[in-house]
C-alpha cells in the first residue's frame, strides 16, 4: 500500500470539500441566518483544509498507484467525504443524530436521494443547499473531478480511479487522455445543469415559496443532473406546475442517457449516435414503459383524481424519476396499481445508461446479460457454434460475459445480507400513517418484507424512495441505528458499484505484496 | 430432428404413466367410488398406452441423441405427461377447469405442492393419491426412471437425458453406467420412502381421519420423499401429533440431501461423507437458520400462543418444509415476525442440495457462486493471482462459474417476466380473508405485488406456498387463468432448471442441422 500518495489525492479532495462548503455557506449569508449555521459550515471547512494539507506533505516514494489502490482508493474518498459533509448538520441541530446525518450525506453523494428528515420545512435554506448539491457533486463522481486538476501520469493511476468510480461497465474512452475526457465530461455535465435552471426558471413558482424561485430552480436541477432527488418542499415535485413537470422529465432522461453521446452530438457524428444500442434499448423501455402504466391509471382516472393530461404527466414524470433512479415524484405512485407498481420495480432494478448520473445495474449490462445468455443457449443447441454477437459493434467476449453475471450475483448477494439485517430492526410489525397529498388524507401501512426489499433495492440502486413503509410520501426516518447504518452503506455499496467497498474492506488489500 | 427416436422413448414414458396411474385407480376401488371416479382413469389409461404403443411402430434411423434433442425431449416429456395427468380431476369433476388442472398436475409432478383447490375435503380420495404421488414421481425425475428400463447406449444419450433432468449443477456419477445410477439412485429413494412410512404408521392418525391412517401415512411420505408438499387435510400437517411432526421434519432434511451422500453410507465410506462441503454448508444453513427464528419466536410466545416446545417444533418444520422446497406447514408462517419472513425467503431461494429432489437454486451454486466472486476480488486485488480455489475437492474452473452465474442470472430474468405477466391480473388489489387457523380466525390479506412475489418464487424453486395472498392457509386459485398459465410454466422451468423449456420452444431447435 502506497499510502503516502494515497494521502496525497486523499488530502486534495478534502481541500476540494472544503472548497466545494463554500457555496452552502454563502448561501447561509445570502438568507442571513443564524451565526450558529455560518459556524456549521466554517468549522469542517476548516478542519477538511487543514488536514488536507497537512495529507500533503509527505512525499510518496512512488507516485504510482497499483488497481486495488485506486479502488480502496475510491472506496474511501467517499466514506470521508460523507463523514465531514454530514458535520454541518449536526452542528447546526437540522440532523441531530450523526448517523441520520451520515445517511443524510451519503443519499445526497451516491445520488440516492432517500431522506431520514421527517419535517422538510424546518431545515434551513443553507443546509437544503448542500444537501442537494452534494447530488451535483456525486452524480458526476468526484474523483473526475479531481482528475481535471492532479498532473495526467502515463502509468494508469488515473484510468483506475476511473474505473473504479464511473458507473457502468465500461468507460467509454472519449479521449486517450483522461484528464481531457474528464474535462470535456464535466463540461457537458455543466452546460446541460445551466441549461436546465434556465428552463426552470420560465415556470411558475411554487405557491407560497415565491421569494425562492432561483434557490429552487438551483436546487431542482442539482437533484435531477445527479439524478439525486432530494425533495426541498412537502411532497417533493408535486407542487409544480405541468410544465416545470414536464421540464424535469426531460431533462432526468436526458441526464439518465451515457454523456459519450453528447460528446458525439459536438462532434455532429448523429449517425454514430443513432446506432448506439444502448440509446434505443433505453427509449424503448422509456416508452413501452410509459404506454402500460399510462393505460393501467387511464382506466381508473376517477379512483385517482386524475385527468387524463396528468396521468400521462405523472407516468412519464415517475417513469423517468425511477428509470434515472432519481427519486422524485409528483403524484404518490404507492397508491397506484400492481402493473405500475411490479414496472416501476423492473425499472428500480434496470436504472438507466452506463456512463450517466443514473445508478442501478444499468441497460448496456442487461443488453451484455440477455445476447450472453442467448450465446449459452445457441452452444447448447449446437456445440460447434461459434458466437458472433457484438454489443455496441464490438463482438461479445466471454470475459465481458461473466464479469456482467458476477456483478448481478454480486448484486443479489449484497440485497440479501442487507435485507437480513434490516429483518432484526424492531420496526417491522410496526403500523404508520402516511399523508399521500397535501390535503392530509392519510391511509395506513404496515411496515413488513415489501417495505425492506424496496428499501435495499432503492439504496443500492440509488433512487431514494421504494414502496410501502419507504413509500414516496414517507421517509427513512423509521429505521433502527443499525439499519441506518447498513443502509447508508448500500447506498455507497450501489454507487461504486459494489467492488471498490468490498476491496477496501478486504484485509488482504492491506498486506504487504 | 430424431423424431421417430423421441417419439419412442416419449411413447415409452407415456405408456409407463398408464400404468402408474392403475395405482389411483386401485384406490378408486378399495374406496368404493362412483363409476365415473373409476372411469377417469380408465380413459386416460387407455389413451396413454394406446398412443404410447402406436409411437413405438416407427423404426428411427439413428437410435442416438444429441444434446439439444435430450434437452427438448425432456421438457415434452413433462408437458404431456402433465397434460394427461389432468385429465382424471377434469373427468371426475374434482377440479372442473382443465387449466386449473393442469396447474395442478404440474405442481404435482414438478414436486411443487401449490394447489389451486380450495376446500381439500372435497376431492375424492383416488385423486388425492393420483396428486400425492405424482410428487413421489416427478421428484427423482421420470426419465431416470425410464432408464433404468431403456438399452444402455455407450452414445451418451442417457447422459443427455439425465443432465437435462437432474437438479443440481453437477450430476454426481455413481457408477460409470448410467443406468446402474438410475436403479441406485430408485432404490435409495425407494428404500427412504418405505423407511418414512414405517415411521409415520406408529404415529397418532389425524383426528376424525381415523379410518385412513395408513392412507395418509402412504401421502405424507409421497409428499416429503419428493419434497412436494401437498396438502390432503384442512390446515396441511397442522392437525398431526408432534411426533409426527418431528418425524417429517427429519424426512425432509434426508430427502434433501445429495442422493449420492447414501451410497457412501451403504459403502460405508464415511470419513467421505463428512468432506462434503456442501452437506457441511446444508446442515449448518438449518442451524443457524432454525436458531435465528426460534429466538424470534421465543420472545413473543403468547402472541402466536405457542409453548417453547412448539415454537421450536415449528420453526424446525417450517426451516426444513421451505429448505427443501416442500411447502408443507404446521401453523401459519405468515403472521410471523418480519425476520422470520426474510429467512424462509432466503432459504426459497437457495433451496437444498443438489442431486436431490429438493427445488430451487441449490446449495452447490451458492458456494460456487461464493467461491467464484471471491476468485474474482482476489484478481483484482492482484492481478497475478493464481486461483488454487477447490470445490469438493476439485479444483473450480472458469466454465463452471460461469455457468452458476448465468443461471443466475436467468432465474432473475425468468422471476421478473413471469412477475409482469401476474401484474396484469385483475385479482391484483383485491382483498381476501384467510383462516389462518382451523377454529375459524380469520385475518384479511390485500394481494399486491408481495403475493406475486412470493407466488413466482414459489413456483420457480418448486415450493408451494408462498407469503400473504398466496400464503399457507391461503391457495392459487384467485389467480386469472392467464396467470394460472404462466405459473405451471414457472413451475416447469423451476424444475427443469429453466435451459431445457428454453431449448424446447426456441425455433432453431426444430431447424434441420
Amino acid at each position: 500500500m502506497n499510502f503516502k500518495a494515497l494521502g496525497k489525492i486523499l488530502g486534495k479532495i478534502m481541500i476540494i470539500e472544503g472548497i466545494l462548503m463554500v457555496a452552502p455557506l454563502l448561501v447561509s449569508f445570502i438568507y442571513n441566518e443564524s451565526l450558529w449555521h455560518k459556524l456549521s459550515f466554517v468549522f469542517p471547512i476548516l478542519a477538511l483544509v487543514l488536514i488536507g494539507f497537512l495529507l500533503q506533505i509527505p512525499k510518496p516514494k512512488r507516485s504510482s498507484l497499483y488497481q486495488k489502490e485506486g479502488f480502496a482508493l475510491v472506496a474511501m474518498v467517499w466514506i470521508i467525504m460523507t463523514l465531514f459533509g454530514a458535520l454541518p448538520f449536526v452542528i447546526n441541530g437540522d440532523i441531530p443524530d450523526y448517523i441520520d446525518a451520515c445517511f443524510e450525506m451519503m443519499s445526497g453523494f451516491t445520488t440516492t436521494g432517500a431522506s431520514i428528515i421527517e419535517d422538510i420545512t424546518l431545515i434551513s435554506h443553507s443546509s437544503l443547499f448542500w444537501r442537494s448539491f452534494s447530488h451535483w457533486i456525486g452524480g458526476m463522481g468526484i474523483l473526475v473531478f479531481v482528475l481535471i486538476f492532479i498532473p495526467e501520469s502515463n502509468d494508469g493511476s488515473s484510468m483506475h480511479l476511473l474505473r473504479a468510480e464511473s458507473p457502468g461497465p465500461q468507460v467509454g474512452k472519449i479521449s486517450s487522455k483522461m484528464k481531457v475526457t474528464a474535462r470535456i465530461l464535466y463540461l457537458i455535465y455543466l452546460g446541460l445543469t445551466i441549461l436546465e435552471i434556465i428552463f426552470l426558471l420560465f415556470g411558475k413558482p411554487i405557491e407560497g415559496y415565491e421569494n425562492d424561485h432561483f434557490f429552487h430552480c438551483l436546487l431542482t436541477a442539482f437533484g435531477s443532473a445527479g439524478t439525486g432527488g432530494f425533495g426541498f418542499v412537502p411532497g417533493s415535485m408535486e407542487m409544480y406546475s405541468p410544465y416545470t413537470q414536464y421540464v424535469i422529465s426531460i431533462f432526468l432522461l436526458l441526464f439518465g442517457s451515457n454523456f459519450a453521446l453528447y460528446y458525439l452530438i459536438l462532434l455532429g457524428k448523429f449517425k454514430e449516435l443513432f446506432k448506439s444500442e444502448e440509446l434505443k434499448c433505453y427509449l424503448s423501455i422509456v416508452v413501452v414503459s410509459v404506454t402500460t402504466i399510462f393505460i393501467s391509471l387511464v382506466t381508473r382516472l376517477e379512483e385517482f383524481g386524475y385527468s387524463i393530461e396528468s396521468a400521462f404527466r405523472h407516468t412519464l414524470f415517475q417513469v423517468s424519476s425511477i428509470i434515472t433512479t432519481t427519486g422524485f415524484t409528483t403524484t404518490d405512485y404507492d397508491l397506484w396499481p400492481v402493473t405500475a407498481h411490479t414496472i416501476l420495480l423492473i425499472l428500480m432494478f434496470i436504472g438507466a445508461m452506463a456512463g450517466s448520473t443514473a445508478g442501478g445495474f444499468k441497460i448496456s449490462r442487461v443488453v451484455i446479460a440477455i445476447k450472453g445468455l442467448y450465446v449459452s443457449i445457441r452452444k447448447l443447441i449446437n456445440p460447434r457454434y461459434v458466437s458472433k454477437v457484438k454489443v455496441e459493434g464490438k463482438s461479445l467476449d466471454e470475459k465481458t460475459i461473466s464479469d456482467v453475471f458476477a456483478f448481478a450475483a454480486l448484486y443479489i448477494f449484497s440485497i440479501f445480507a442487507v435485507l437480513l439485517i434490516l429483518s432484526f430492526d424492531p420496526v417491522n410489525g410496526s403500523t404508520l400513517t402516511v399523508f399521500s397529498d397535501l390535503a392530509g388524507h392519510g391511509h395506513l401501512i404496515k411496515h413488513g418484507m415489501m417495505s425492506n426489499i424496496s428499501a435495499v433495492l432503492s439504496c443500492i440502486s440509488n433512487i431514494g424512495p421504494g414502496f410501502e413503509a419507504v413509500g414516496p410520501y414517507s421517509n427513512f426516518a423509521g429505521f433502527s441505528p443499525i439499519s441506518t447504518l447498513a443502509l447508508t452503506f448500500t447506498m455507497l455499496l450501489g454507487r461504486l458499484e459494489i467492488l471498490p467497498v468490498l476491496i477496501l474492506f478486504n484485509p488482504r488489500t492491506w498486506k504487504k505484496s
